[in-house]
């Protein structure tokens, strides 16, 4: 079966980056991104190969503009990106390096998204020929409105039988560990495919321990929740330059390890999406789980070597670093 | 008599334009300078010579760091630079060429200072050392708690005997002629110094025509506000690329005007302040009021053929064009 | 009536611009541009509301995957491009500066465009929901196949009834006046809608001088291949920072002109395609013809301050100057 | 008790840097630093809240005057910055990598500084509200006047008890070993703070092995010179690209070591200025020996991976580093 | 006995690479650099001392020329660049990034030289002051008239009894592994230093496994064409940011295998032919078969850590690192 | 009869220039250049076709070698370029606009050139193929020693019948009028063809006033001192994005004018070099005086258009402007 068409529904911010590995404060031009959870999880699906649709808001001027532009240049469809609102949200973001951590200063508040009303949205033309919806944890933290915008998306995709995917993606600066849980709950349930990590699962659900391992963490969202899909990624390393990344998926009766890549980092922004748009893209495309999950480990793997947030690489690159063969070697 | 203090009070923002004469729908990066109408006059007067320093409030973070440092960089007092708040208003400009007007995207709403209140500002403290208060009539239209600080400032200021100068400075995009005029006509009678052109005097208070000569718009405003001192800028040309620039005084009984420049232009934001600081500057040193007038028209020239907001150039530089020696030559 | 879709067929290339005013033998580094009469054209309708459709090819590699992912950033639809073929044509442009001359270095041939067969292209296909066919005299010159492939293109036009409109655009590069006037000559009679300046018609065709009246050059193309349509482009100037710019458009029964822009040049590649897409526009959105040839020249004169071959400007603000509102003026 | 102002004396120059990692024999452009040892530390000091004054020479011109700008820029005191004398130093640097060592060419004879005499530095009144003196073992080797300033600096430290610390620091490029060795022996006696490595404490002062334990080296001095506190770093590794920095201090009866830090180098100049600010924060802030080293070797840790001369980042960063918190990791 | 005048034959093209780590569909802008495996050669050995020529065509156009200055500007003799035909080879490099292998993408047909008659190259008098032939095995995959043309420049050096040295350098993107060994075939027993890796010496002449030990493979080749002396490197790594680079030569009755280097990768196009000079400049300057193994390994190191394809170093540079001294150290 | 060897003798400097419009104050990066009178004038005449070999000193270090091979590129002989000495001289230009005007900042004492001594140049050996000795005013000002040195110039070149021009270039930054006008009165009779303009001809011999006509400085200089040859520059205007430059030669019994190109200035250092070698071109070529003073005049009007120093253009595009063909065109 091909794959078919996957709403993305979030924010999609401006990023702004100092070029090279310069401090804000040292910056005297920065460096523009778009850049959001569901847009990247939107933009790495079209590339592959999976017809996708994003579902926001921006500004009508110039910058709102140039943001469904860059989607349009992605293959997105941008068909339910509504014009209008105050503001697209801004975020600074310092390249990390060595011990030196990444830095980020959020101006998010008062977007176009976040200032929208549950009203504008029409879920059933929005899925009507739809057969999947994204959505991450981040969305219900932006309003109230938003919280119930996403409750009624996810309402009507189980009225269409469209499977539901969520990346937990807990944002601190957005809300507390208590409110997230709290809203979170309400939305698991009907959700069919869960990312997050053991760290935020700890938080927002007392679901494992950040110690504890990734099995523990994935059993617990299973039983919670009744996820038919959980999917858990694990990062190592004590240096911003350089990462261990894994992933462990539970489909079904089996639980699958990824392999685990040690990465020098160019851009680590976006990872977590591209590892999220692999599990759809091995669901979507019938992979077995172990395929799907080094599909996906492999997305986030290259995503660290890209700058920006989106995963500016085809599925065939994907498949040969997933497959193992040829890593970072030229042939000419 | 020395130059004493002059408090500039007002919002800096965050300006980012894309390099070279890039659209902001082609723009991968932005140039990013810090630029406000309060804040360019205080940093042209530091420059100068005449010791200045900034009333504003900035987010806590490494953005407003930023600000701060390059405020310290210029030589403004930054002690009364407040931090905290949500944000910090950014603005976006496309550089103008020919025919193409600039463009100018505001993202400047629930500001750091658009959401301050009046009581954080103790006028008394701020103004203890001042001879001089220098406001816009931007800032009253940035908030209710605004317009009730610039009104406090003023009267602060007129009870220290301090004199006060405003550039009108009329934005659309922050509110409409009509409760511009209302509020500005409250404050005028308290101003010394004020400083606009045709147009906003004609669309806020009435006064002369936009096609009326300026001789006509000054006596207007001395009569109806009872000013000591009006400066009037008059710009002409088809093209953004070059303009004629030049000015009118009326100060005490002497009406003078400048030459005026014909400037090819680099950057023309900031010049309007380059003229009122250029004005500030010959009332505080004692220029006569024909030395002030080309002065500050030299000042507002010099500014065109500078990158960014700030009139980086010294009072010998602006002298020396004033003087009508040694235009745009090469001596060495 | 709505405009309808426009097919616009042609070869695309690489521009490669120098930064700055450096020459190439400068160089370290290349600005790279999508660049090509037509799809200049297609580009400038998309974003002006006019549905266009872009014909060509581009070899399957991510140069050429970059080429159609900014076609689609631009609205255009790219159904039609053709992936596979040896090469994307390079072309290097010196920005030229005051008495030099833009220098222009061509590597275009061997390109995936010139060496596709006429067979390749289904036009009933292509055609099919198409109202408009444009073309230039350019396609032709690339191989025999695609003088075969343009004629074709016009036949099935004819049959549809789709409007034709060709730019004559005579390149001394890739053709003689003699090759060219002989092809071109066979192709006009189908053409309704021609655009031209007087040097190309008399080297071509021997109609007008080069330094006659440009209403001399009009009647004759209309008496010698009886085009309902023709528009005339004007330049002057002995600078290549500066130059006028002005047209004559013969439409129906009447002989209109625009008025003259005194333009400074940021980069004049493009500006003719701009003028072109243009007075489609016009026409297709029935604008009356002086309504016409002034948005034509006015859309041709901000081409002239917009970095890259793309007319990257709205209708609103290609209407506002033909109306000869706020030429470069900065409101805010 | 807060810390104190400090006093820094000595050159700061202009650097200059190839963009990315050109050799210059490749650059046709330099990234422009200004730098120079106790300019770092006095510039990391004023970021982390001790206050700081810098003592220097800077010709009368716009170079000058960007210098004296930035060190406002960065809170340090510019009431000694001396104007006047010949030039400013320069000195070009490659960055290093991988197998590549970095290359540094200096041009930094006849500068404002080495010219000066030792008549212009009135320490009474330099010193006049500082509780601390910072110098380094390059002054005394600039000229001899310099080197006169220096000791009539220490002797008017000594006199207002004021801390002295010096950066053994030493430059081949400035003068012999044994002129190094014997100048600082006559200075030595009255430092409290001695910071400096192995290597340059065998070859000025025949104390310690390069191959010995650092804690010879400590020993050595503290028998020699009497010094209250010592200070040794150590580094390791073949590469450019990557380094072990760690430190030794002895303080009182203490010896303490820092932890290791594995570092992927961004910019290592500066980064033994930033160990030594490190050292006298920990002092004046009375932070215990291991809370002091760690404290130190963080700092210089993290300048290696901000590109400059200058420790740009704050205290809270670097405590966090010494802490052993949260190295590298991206929290949102 | 003095290093003689060494003759490098083959194309060069422009290499056009995205800034930083840029993917070709995310570049605006390209740096551009020219290379080719036999130009990179006669650069290095130029820069050692070696006098170097270079043979080859180009197109007579700006671009043409400023590759002929860039020659001239690294001390390589153009005498015999000629200049015409259509067109100079463009390739475009993504530089790689961890897991993300480099990709090339080539647009070399129809260059200048391959499109070359034999006729042109007069080699009795090219070779007239020549003690060496430097060839790659790209060239004779050009065109057959460049393959009779290596075939004609080898007989005449053999004549002069000049050293002929050849690098396999096997480009599957030109011809097929059989097509290569049957034309190399034909050569090597006029090669009297041959270069290569395990990898090709299989796959073209079935010599050794790619996975057998390196002296098999030098054996093979000797016994096979009788070469006097045989070079192979070796490389190892799963990342493209680090590599270890080894090599074997086998000269005389000696095998020399040089130390491994340890290298964080900066870009590695051309490292292979900085090797390949290294080995020239050894043997003409009769190094022992160790100091050569070695120089050649540290001139390949070296370039790993040079933009561009030059190896822009000293014959100091890569002699301090071949000895083992000093690597990646500052010394000031 | 073939231009013959020209050998030049002086100067050249690293030229830092901010990017764009920036002050120095603003700048973060400088472009770098190199840059000298002699130097502009070899480079010129090489690209033209006329031999040139530059006599100069410079430093044995990586920015030494930088300058040599620009040369080189630029195809002029280095043969007699010197390695050693302290350094190279520096400075930093800003890009004038408008009304601003270009600041140059020297820091060019201590130079390599200005501590040679006299006897390191063996005049008999430089000149034994040449035909043409360039000087200027520059160099005898550096030092005494290089004030000897033009003086022994001057006379090996008379006896060798060598031609000698001198292009005046009055600086004031290294000395008096009154020193220049006396140590260059002593060279003048010696000298066959000078290069000057009226107001330098004023403040240093008193010849004609800097408002007289430039005939009268022509034929002041030439009853003064005997020259064979004279050329005067005229330049007017008061903005500095905009001169209009013409000359006046007296060749023989004749005076010539050129015509006045109006040039909008991209940058104008190095024109007045473009227009010397311009001259030197047309006497060697042997045109006439008015084709001389056409080609000089183009030559320096082109150099305007390009950034650097050195006049980067071809005989061919220089002669096209002096016969008044195709000013700015594009024809493609």
């Amino acid at each position: 079966m091909a794959p078919g068409l996957t709403v993305c529904f979030g924010e999609i911010m401006l990023r702004l980056t100092p070029p090279g590995c310069l401090r804000i404060g040292q910056a005297r031009s920065y460096e523009a991104w778009f850049a959001g959870s569901e847009g990247n999880v939107a933009v790495a699906l079209a590339a592959w190969g999976v017809p996708s649709s994003m579902v926001t808001k921006v500004p009508d001027n110039p910058v709102g503009e140039a943001l469904v532009a860059e989607l349009r240049r992605s293959k997105v469809d941008v068909t339910h990106v509504h014009k209008g609102g105050p503001r697209l949200g801004v975020f600074f973001v310092e390249k990390a390096a060595s011990q030196r951590a990444p830095r980020v200063v959020y101006d998010r508040a008062h977007s176009s998204l976040a200032e929208a009303s549950a009203a504008e949205f029409d879920w059933e033309a929005i899925l009507a020929n739809a057969c999947w919806l994204h959505l991450s944890g981040i969305t219900p933290a932006l309003s109230p409105a938003m919280e119930e915008t996403v409750a009624q998306a996810c309402r009507a995709a189980k009225l269409r039988q469209a499977t539901i995917s969520m990346d937990i993606n807990y944002r601190r600066a957005l809300w507390t560990p208590e409110r997230a849980g709290r809203s979170l709950t309400g939305l698991l349930p009907m959700v069919d495919v869960t990312i997050t990590n053991r760290e935020h699962a700890s938080l927002l659900f007392g679901i494992g321990g950040s110690d504890g391992g990734p099995a523990e963490t994935v059993r617990g969202l299973q039983a919670r929740f009744g996820c038919r899909t959980v999917a858990i990624t694990t990062r190592q390393g004590e240096s911003a330059s350089q990462t261990q990344f894994g992933a462990l998926l539970h489909q079904g009766d089996e639980y699958v390890s990824s392999r685990t890549h040690c990465i020098e980092v160019i851009d680590q922004v976006g990872s977590g999406d591209a590892f999220t748009a692999g599990i759809i893209y091995g669901l979507q495309n019938e992979l077995s789980p172990q395929e799907t999950v080094e599909y996906a480990a492999a997305a986030a793997c290259l995503k660290h070597t890209i700058p920006g947030d989106f995963c500016e690489c085809s599925a065939a690159e994907v498949r040969m670093l997933a497959l193992g063969e040829g890593s970072g070697r030229l042939v000419r």
